[in-house]
């Protein structure tokens, strides 16, 4: 494996062209020998087959394996690298530890994990024993036995684990990003963020289409809903927080001069699931009977190392358009996505909020300067093209990626940690270093770079 | 003393008949006997000279009593009620406890206490021994004892306290009251508010000015920077919270159904007030060398009996355009102020936001149809006009008021458990039931009813 990583960066570190095809699609060219990176990919269900639509498109990709144990959506993304004219990789799927055999092929390089979230860690901890750059979708963890496994297998294998966190790609927020680093809103004191989704018809669905229709889970379900929905069942825990936290962490310099020191947690009540499966399916029907335990708002609160506080909502069973509530807030102003505004002292009319927007295009980020248009259509509003493209350098140049193993585990720890805080009224829980003091010396990673 | 109430109370039930004056101002006209409520104003800064010309507005009022332990002050309220035509009212403040003799006046039924906060809880006490219907101003207490002398000494002497929390009669809040109260959010699940607005500029001045021109408080400052500012200076604790929490309170059934059951709170650093110091006086100015205990943001969540969450922010030592942060949020959807927007499930177009312009006309509270051109110029977006109104309402019937003593308790009782549970990295703090357990079958409030 030691040789595949080192083929791999030997042959990256000559990557330097770059062009783009006639039809708008991102083409990477390497200088010979092939820079390429052979791809494995953990999960074709809606997610991981939107990775790979994506990965086709990438002329420095070639999916060589594809593993699901539902043959209709090998035969889906089998058809979808046909149509895009890129062979034919190997598949698997017969059990669910098929995966292990994708995990043994000499011809896959790196991997996306793309599956339900019980399955994140143990598939990641396999790959990287395997040796694989391991791309591992959120959340990552779901125990702090888990946070650990990832950080462990990474310091034991040597192997980088990228967790796939899309939103740290938003336009909006690498401009913000990029307003932090060049200290436009001064010293970091506070920051809001959070999953506020209505997710009641993703948790719920008749069986035949994913989105809604019914309300079956589990076994009677397709999709999200056969899984995720018991998260919702069984856990009074914020069970997603990467969206929100990613990109908080990323901008307070979380695991590299900064980390996450404690945390408290209060639930709601949970009625909008209940309310949902009675509205929809009426009160007999037999999910009626079903005591969801998780709260409907559920609102964490972290400490940093370096003093400021930060608010995670998770707020996924009501009714409410989305919104992930960031408010990025220093010592000389804040950014606020709910009103679109910012206000900057000394710049913005005093007492007075900006329209955030043309701060946003001021401060955009060079990574959007260049791909923003080829990032277009790469699916939730062009982040998804940014994260994988981020994956696929990093891997290719044998790097440590931008949101590595400590960050998978740093970030998901919420989810037990919250379950913890709850059951205890709120009680206070520690954060565990999961860098083991490494964070006062790991550098921030500079998002600005961009190696090709 | 009690007599006075029995006759306030006859001759107020009397009270039917209302007129405006020419000049558009609001006169009271009750039949004979005079119904009129003779006020006594304790703290004549410029809080209490705000009320002062509200109540010298008032045909239902006369100020009896004014109490100051500054002759200027005194002299400008003077001036007030000379240029009002209202008579001459029997002034006090030799010394800081001359607001007793003003207490001792058998011409005073009512008291408004617009005095620094430490001197609330006393002065609320003593008014109320002496059987005068109390208006105390935000914030009521300082301790927890404090809240407890307030509770104890309102069932001890039968006397009436009313907080005086203008912010629950701002005209979207009533109008979002309405819309609890008519159930368009359904069950309710979760609320947000807070005080954050950039106090810089009160907390410090330069002696000659009530806001800003330099970085003195205390003894070289004057107006509130003389006194508040010793509160960030020592305190980390949410020391403002009924602005935020008072609205909530009332749509919440707080006291009245529901209470507020216990509360976790987090404090960022605190580095606006230092900053401010240091850009406007220079690093050499003696107070750059102050260490403020006050962090920036606090924030602090609470759970009620019902099983809602609030979270309660307290923002005021940096740079900001100011909000109170509201949302209201229940089983059918929920109202934000930031983004100034509103969501119904049914009403609303899915997963979209509505405009809250169109909403909160439709509910406009009949209390603003009714008095809202009078409330114009009243001060704070014409709220002051209308708890005023609620006072002198319900002192002149002797009735119990909209927010009473177990209301101003338990919404102050914030600051000293917010101070606890940051001194304890975010132990939760059981809030106490001021009512001894009568919340169970207190009624909720008919803000809807206008007794006049």
């Amino acid at each position: 494996m030691g040789s595949r990583r080192t083929f791999i960066r030997n042959s990256a570190c000559a990557a330097t062209a770059i062009s783009l095809s006639p039809s708008g699609m991102l083409a990477f060219t390497p200088s010979a020998p092939a820079g390429t990176l052979r791809v494995g990919l953990i999960g074709a269900g809606l997610r991981g087959t939107n990775h790979l639509n994506n990965l086709l498109q990438r002329e420095d990709v070639q999916v060589t394996a594809i593993c699901d144990t539902d043959p209709g959506r090998i035969d889906l993304a089998l058809k979808l690298v046909r149509e895009a004219g890129k062979g034919k990789p190997a598949t698997f799927g017969e059990h669910e530890h098929s995966y292990r055999d994708l995990l043994g092929l000499e011809s896959v390089d790196a991997v996306i994990i793309a599956t339900p979230w019980l399955w994140h860690t143990p598939m990641a901890v396999d790959a990287m024993k395997a040796g694989k750059y391991t791309g591992l979708e959120v959340s990552a963890a779901t125990t702090l036995e888990e946070c650990w496994d990832l950080v462990n297998t990474h310091e034991e294998t040597g192997t980088h684990l990228m967790l796939l966190e899309n939103v740290n790609y938003r336009r909006d927020i690498l401009a913000v990003l990029n307003m932090v680093r060049q200290e436009v809103f001064g010293e970091l004191v506070h920051f809001r963020c959070g999953y506020q989704h209505d997710l009641r018809e993703v948790k719920f669905n008749n069986g035949q289409q994913p989105y809604g229709g019914g309300v079956e889970f589990g076994e009677k379900a397709i999709s999200e809903a056969r899984w995720r929905t018991l998260h919702s069942l069984k856990r009074n825990a914020d069970v997603y927080p990467t969206h929100g936290l990613g990109p908080v962490a990323a901008m307070a310099d979380i695991n590299r001069g900064n980390r996450l020191v404690s945390l408290t947690s209060s639930a709601s009540k949970g009625i909008g699931l209940h309310n949902h499966i009675v509205a929809q399916g009426g009160p007999d029907h037999p999910n009626a009977s079903l005591k969801f335990k998780q709260g409907d708002v559920i609102t964490t609160t972290l400490t940093t190392a370096r003093g400021e506080t930060i608010i995670v909502t998770h707020d996924c069973n009501l009714p409410r358009p989305y919104s992930l509530g960031f408010r990025v807030q220093g010592a000389n102003g804040l950014w606020e996505v709910d009103g679109d505004r910012i206000y900057i002292e000394g710049k913005s009319e005093p007492h007075r909020w900006d329209a955030a927007g043309p701060w946003l295009e001021q401060y955009d980020h060079p990574l959007w300067k260049k791909y923003g248009e080829y990032a277009t259509g790469s699916g939730h509003g062009g982040m998804d093209f940014f994260v994988l493209h981020a994956f696929v350098q990093s891997a290719l140049l044998g790097e440590a990626p931008p949101i590595d193993a400590y960050d998978a585990a740093a970030w998901s720890s919420v989810t037990p940690l919250s379950e913890q805080s709850i059951a205890g009224q709120g009680e206070p829980q520690d954060i565990p270093d999961f860098t083991r003091g490494k964070w006062i010396r790991r550098e921030a990673y500079d998002w600005i770079k961009d190696t090709y």
